[in-house]
C-alpha cells in the first residue's frame, strides 16, 4: 500500500475499524500498513477514538505492550438506544399489528436491515465484555438479529432447527413447550456447530412465557455449553409465569385487544439492565 | 454538534457514509452537521472517494444541483472478490462436506458474519444500478446473505416462509418442486411482505436445478412484481436441466463424491456476469 498523507490515513483507519469491531489490531499492522511511524499512528487513533465516543459509534480500547493494539468495540450510547426504542415501540403500537392468537406483526420492522443493525448494535452494547464464544438462535425471524449481534461482537452464529430434514449431519433434538398452546416441539442443533464447554448469547425476536429460550438453553446443556446471555428484541408483558428469568428485552408488549388489534409497547428492561451495568462499572465492580 | 475540525470531520465522514451506503445525502447536511463551508466538505469527500476507490471499499458518487447530495456505493473489487471465492473454494473442497443427498456442509462458513458480509457485498456490487426495491429469500439459510445484500443496497428483506404455520396473516402460497428428489413444497409471502408491481433481487445460499428460485419467481408474479436479478451463493454444477437461467452463482460445486465426502468447488458464472457488465460500461451502454 502507498504511503498516505494523514488525511487519507484518518479515513483508512475508520473504515478498518469499523469493519473489524472486537478484534485487536497491533499498531504494527498499521504502521507497516501506511509506512508510517507509531506515534503518528496513535495520534490518529486518539482523534478517531474521540469522534466515536462523542457520535456515540463506540470506543476504541488500546492495550500497551508487545502484546497490544487498539481494538474497536462498537457502542450505543443508552439515550440514543432509548430513542430509537421508543420509536420502534411507537411504532408497534400504533397500527392494527395484533394477528389471531395475540402475536405481533413485526415483519415490516424486522425487514428493514438498518433496524436489525441498530439491534444487534444495542445488544453488542450489554454484551461488550462478557466474552461469547457464539451467539444462538432458532430459525426463523431471530436469525438477521444474531447476525447482526454477533456481527458488532466479531463472533460465529448457530442455528437452531426446528425440524431435522435440515441437512446438518448428524444433530442433538430436545424437544421444549412453547407459548401459550403449552403444544410440544423439537429443535435440533447440528453435532458439527457447537464446540462443547462454549459460552453462548441467545438471541431472539420475541418471547412469551419463555418455552423456546429454556429449549435453547436444554440444548445448551446437551453440549455442555454456558449461556453467557439472553436478549430478545419484543416480550409479551401479560404473561403469568415466565420460564426464564435471566434475560433481557428491548421492548414489552401490553394488553393486547384482539378485537381493535392494537397493543401498547413499551421499552423492556434492557435499560434497567444498562444502568445497572454502569453504576456497577462507576462503582469499581466488574460487570 | 460541536464545529469539528478537519481530521475530525474526516472520521465523522467516513463513519456517516459507511452506514448510510445507497442513501443520498445532501451537501447542507453535512455542512450544518459540522458547520463548515460546503466547499470545505467538497474536498473531505474527495480523500475519502479516493481512499474508498483506492482500498476496494467503493464509490462516492456526487450529484449537482438542488436535488444533489453524495450517495456512497459499496463496490468490491473484482480481484478482492476472487481471491476471496477462490479461499471459499479452497474450504469447500479440503473437508469432509459432503452430506448424504449429496448436499454440502456449509454452516460453518455461513456461521461467520464477516464471511457473510463479503458475500453481501459482492452481490451488492454487482446489483448496485439494478434499482430494486427488495431482496427476497427464502427460509432458513439464505436469510443472513440476504440480510448483508440488503444492508449494503439499503434495502429491505422479504422471507418466504415454507409453511404458513408462522404468524404473518393472511399469505399467499404457491406449490413447487425442489431437489433431486422432485418432491412438492409449500412456500408462502405474507400479503402485507410486499407491494405489488415492486422489483425484487432473489438471494439464496444454495441453488440444484433451481426448483425453489423458480418457486420464488411464481410466487413474485402472483404479486405482479418482478424480477431484478437472482444470485446464490454456491450452485450444484452436475445438474442435467437448471429450471432457471438467468442468475449469478459465487462458487460452483462438481464432482461429489459421496463415499469419499469430497467434490471440487471453483468460482460462479458471478465473474463472467461481472466482467461482461465492466465491459458494457466501459463501452459505453447502460449495464
Amino acid at each position: 500500500m502507498k504511503k498516505l498523507k494523514r488525511s487519507e490515513r484518518l479515513v483508512e483507519l475508520t473504515q478498518y475499524l469499523l469493519s473489524r469491531p472486537h478484534s485487536l489490531i497491533p499498531l504494527t499492522t498499521f504502521a507497516e500498513r501506511y509506512q508510517s511511524a507509531k506515534s503518528s499512528i496513535s495520534e490518529d487513533l486518539a482523534i478517531i477514538k474521540e469522534v466515536f465516543l462523542e457520535e456515540g459509534v463506540g470506543d476504541l480500547q488500546t492495550m500497551a505492550g508487545a502484546a497490544g493494539g487498539v481494538k474497536f468495540l462498537p457502542k450505543a450510547q443508552a439515550a440514543d438506544s432509548l430513542a430509537f426504542v421508543e420509536s420502534i415501540c411507537r411504532e408497534l403500537t400504533a397500527s392494527d399489528r395484533i394477528l389471531p392468537g395475540g402475536y405481533m406483526y413485526m415483519s415490516d420492522i424486522l425487514g428493514d436491515p438498518k433496524t436489525v443493525n441498530e439491534i444487534g448494535r444495542i445488544f453488542a452494547t450489554l454484551f461488550a465484555e462478557v466474552e461469547a464464544d457464539a451467539v444462538m438462535t432458532v430459525e426463523t425471524k431471530g436469525i438477521p438479529l444474531a447476525y447482526a449481534t454477533a456481527g458488532y461482537l466479531n463472533l460465529p452464529v448457530i442455528i437452531v432447527r426446528r425440524d431435522h430434514s435440515a441437512v446438518e449431519g448428524s444433530a442433538v433434538s430436545i424437544n421444549y413447550v412453547s407459548g401459550s398452546a403449552k403444544r410440544m416441539h423439537t429443535m435440533s442443533l447440528g453435532r458439527r456447530a457447537l464446540r462443547e464447554e462454549s459460552r453462548v448469547l441467545i438471541v431472539d425476536d420475541f418471547m412469551r412465557a419463555g418455552g423456546t429460550i429454556q429449549g435453547m438453553k436444554d440444548l445448551l446443556a446437551e453440549f455442555r455449553a454456558q449461556v453467557a446471555g439472553v436478549a430478545v428484541f419484543v416480550e409479551a408483558g401479560d404473561v403469568e409465569e415466565h420460564l426464564v428469568s435471566d434475560y433481557v428485552s428491548l421492548a414489552r408488549i401490553h394488553d393486547i385487544d384482539t378485537k381493535s388489534k392494537l397493543a401498547s409497547v413499551t421499552p423492556g428492561n434492557y435499560f434497567a439492565a444498562v444502568r445497572e451495568m454502569s453504576a456497577a462499572i462507576q462503582g469499581g465492580e466488574t460487570p
